[in-house]
């Protein structure tokens, strides 16, 4: 009455494609993956149940926003919103102003007034919520300090851009180590933004779940990539300058930023029809732990001369790594992503990246890369930009203040 | 420069509510809420980084299947599944089989054969996947072990129905602690259903993430109420007569079990604008701790007979545990269920409840729940069903079987 798995012996698509695939200097690479596939490490035996992290916060107040620097937190929402028609720099005032004191509230695990769930507040789980303002936002609250990278990104060959993903007057990335924290917090914060603005869009992403890995693992995208090594880390002098402003860049206001947001649908079933080599080449880093073609470790430093045997470069021509590694020092951003993953009926699924960088001047560090790799990269066979959105992140604020006060001040 | 806050100091649209509000016997108990809101108790010191769970496991083969009395993880997907026209009992036969192949390496760690991004399947945490029959699939499988009671559910007078998140002929109920995890087991298990069948619907649900509250907490729901109190123990008595069946009901297959899920919408600003002790007196338990408003703990047992000094009775005829609680003990169900939230643009959002109940037997046990419910449950004011399924859920396989193999032993 059994019959035999179709896909148990016999040769599986993915060994064709093996059998067929791209040489590449990433070949033997692929071992390593194949003996996890094959199963023959088993799972570590059951760790002892997680300690409660639902107490942990972020502080809100500070000369700097949360959410930039701060350790990646498990889940993310990005939350655009447009003034209504006809709101003033009073109305915007009053919004920053009420939005301020109930992030502070949530960020410290305490309901704000007016919040009816307060239950679900008692545990933040690192809550932070960064505001970034549009260019509208920012002309009606201090006209003469919008910088002049504050509009929409220029256009790139690769865009499919959607109205529904892009811009926005005022975002709010809302990030927490609980999917129920963030629900709520989204919602109270949404009330209180009701009078004065709408939904535009909404994003909601994640990385693996608090304890899943070892804390300080590099997460991994849907493409099963370890996505983030290059980064600076949060503290260094290099991430200072990237986000900050630095000796090349100036930031639009001191201790603020800008933040870059794009939606990138990423074609899962065309990634899977790759075999490894060929998808490890499209990177320039190996699948099973990040490392770089011509490395060993995750953060081994890439070698973009190093050529094979047969005088050919390790890491391709078109290798996203080389395409987005700059030559000019300047042309640096914080990554900061999250994985989105609507599946639908008949298909319908959407899945990819939320790509959300933090950088001083997008115009002089962000452009540049995404110019580069508008032109050559291979990862773009498989990946659209479907939206895109550019804000102006300003300071944090004292605990009697609120986000944007400082551009008031004469 | 700076205005005041409108909604600090003076009456809040709260305060109102309260003053004219309803007044029942769970109103002093709002005022543990109140001191909450206002933040007097101030967060815990930071805990420590919790300890990786990624490789805790949940057995995929046994007896009966995993997910239904195991400790809910903190995400859920429910997908259901619709045969491809023209699929018949062979193709059922391996499509389950594939499925349980898969189901079963992703369970314990194990990359599938064909899973391109290996590295997703490293860390389970706590993957189940749970299979649950369409009367259609189970017809093709074994037409004569097809149990009465697996059709749509009556109608209720409360519904209203949406075909996309009704019916279907397989369901798969993934759950897991990591979200990253979840999402890569559900896209391997639809690539491996893809040939003979298509997605119906899928219902994304999540509960606190593992550690963000102490383990053993009852789940909150997003109206903010401790959700899940009075279901029996797995392991218990009970739990084993409601799901598996006992003296009164006897399950269609010995070890097998039924599925309802409800897609119930939450009008969370509807509900906002009631009071707490109106809200309470809606369920029959305070919204603070869950105890019934005729005790002072949560697994109190609440006291239907009790009246105030003035006659009536604590738990209001309308609450929703008087109107949930039989008389008749068959009458139980287990519930499992996950909250959805949804936010869309210009006020679109769509959050509530993914409810799904295990019970031997639907008609006998959950319709006349659902019934009275129907007939007179207060919480009906804020909620609306809008999709409904039943499912067969057949015992679990062993090693070398797959998931309703039993079905076809003489
Ligand atoms: C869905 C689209 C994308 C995917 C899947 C992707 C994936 C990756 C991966 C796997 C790496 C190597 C590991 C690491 O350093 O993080 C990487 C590096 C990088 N990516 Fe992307 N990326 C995407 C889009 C972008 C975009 C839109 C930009 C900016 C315009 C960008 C900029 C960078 C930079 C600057 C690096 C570091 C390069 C270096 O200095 O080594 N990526 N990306
Ligand atoms: C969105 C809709 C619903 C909400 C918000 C909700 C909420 C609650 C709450 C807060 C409780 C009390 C705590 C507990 O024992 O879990 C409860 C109990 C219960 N609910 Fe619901 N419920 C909903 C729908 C349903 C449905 C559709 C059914 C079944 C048809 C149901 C059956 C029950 C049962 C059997 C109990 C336990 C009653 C007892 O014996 O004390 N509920 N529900």
């Amino acid at each position: 009455m059994r019959e035999p798995d179709p896909r148990r012996g016999g040769l599986s698509r993915r060994g064709l494609l093996v059998a067929g695939g791209v040489a590449s200097a990433g070949a033997a690479t692929a071992l390593g993956a194949e003996s996890l596939r094959r199963g023959t490490a088993a799972p570590p035996p059951d760790p002892p149940v997680p300690a409660a992290h639902g107490g942990r916060t972020e502080p809100f107040h500070g000369a700097r926003q949360a959410g930039v620097g701060t350790v990646p937190q498990a889940f993310a929402s990005f939350v655009a919103l447009d003034l209504r028609p006809g709101a003033g720099p009073e109305a915007v005032r009053r919004l920053l102003r009420v939005l301020s004191a109930d992030a502070a509230d949530l960020a410290r695990g305490t309901a704000p007034v007016g919040d009816q769930e307060p239950w679900l507040a008692e545990h933040p789980a690192r809550l932070s919520v960064t505001f970034g303002f549009g260019p509208r936002l920012l002309g009606l609250l201090a006209p003469d300090r919008v910088p002049p990278w504050l509009r929409p990104l220029p256009a790139f060959s690769i865009d499919r851009l959607e109205e529904r993903w892009s811009g926005g007057d005022l975002l709010l990335q809302l990030c927490a180590d609980d999917r129920l924290a963030l629900s709520h917090a989204q919602r109270v914060l949404l009330k209180g933004a009701r009078s004065s603005a709408t939904v535009r869009w909404v994003q909601d992403g994640f990385r693996h779940t608090v304890g899943a890995v070892p804390e300080g693992t590099t997460m991994r995208n849907l493409f099963g990539q370890v996505d983030g090594t290059a980064d600076a880390r949060p503290g260094s002098e290099e991430f200072e300058r990237v986000v900050y402003g630095g000796a090349d860049t100036a930031p639009w206001i001191e201790d603020g930023t800008a933040l870059v947001v794009r939606r990138i649908r990423m074609d899962l079933d065309a990634w899977d029809e790759v075999d490894t080599p060929a998808r490890e080449d499209a990177v320039g880093r190996r699948l099973a732990d990040g490392a770089p073609l011509t490395g060993t470790a995750e953060h081994d430093e890439p070698d973009l001369a190093a050529t094979s045997p047969l005088g050919f470069p390790v890491i391709a021509p078109y290798a996203h790594v080389r395409r987005a590694r700059p030559a000019d020092p300047v042309e640096r951003i914080h990554r900061r992503v999250y994985n989105y993953d609507l599946p639908g009926a008949g298909g319908a699924g959407d899945a990819g990246m939320i790509f959300a960088s933090y950088q001083a001047d997008p115009d002089r560090q962000f452009v540049p890369i995404q110019r580069r790799l508008d032109e050559l990269d291979m990862l773009n066979a498989w990946t659209t930009p479907v939206g895109s959105a550019v804000f102006a992140v300003p300071p944090g604020c004292a605990e009697d203040g609120f986000v944007g006060d400082v551009l008031l001040r004469a």
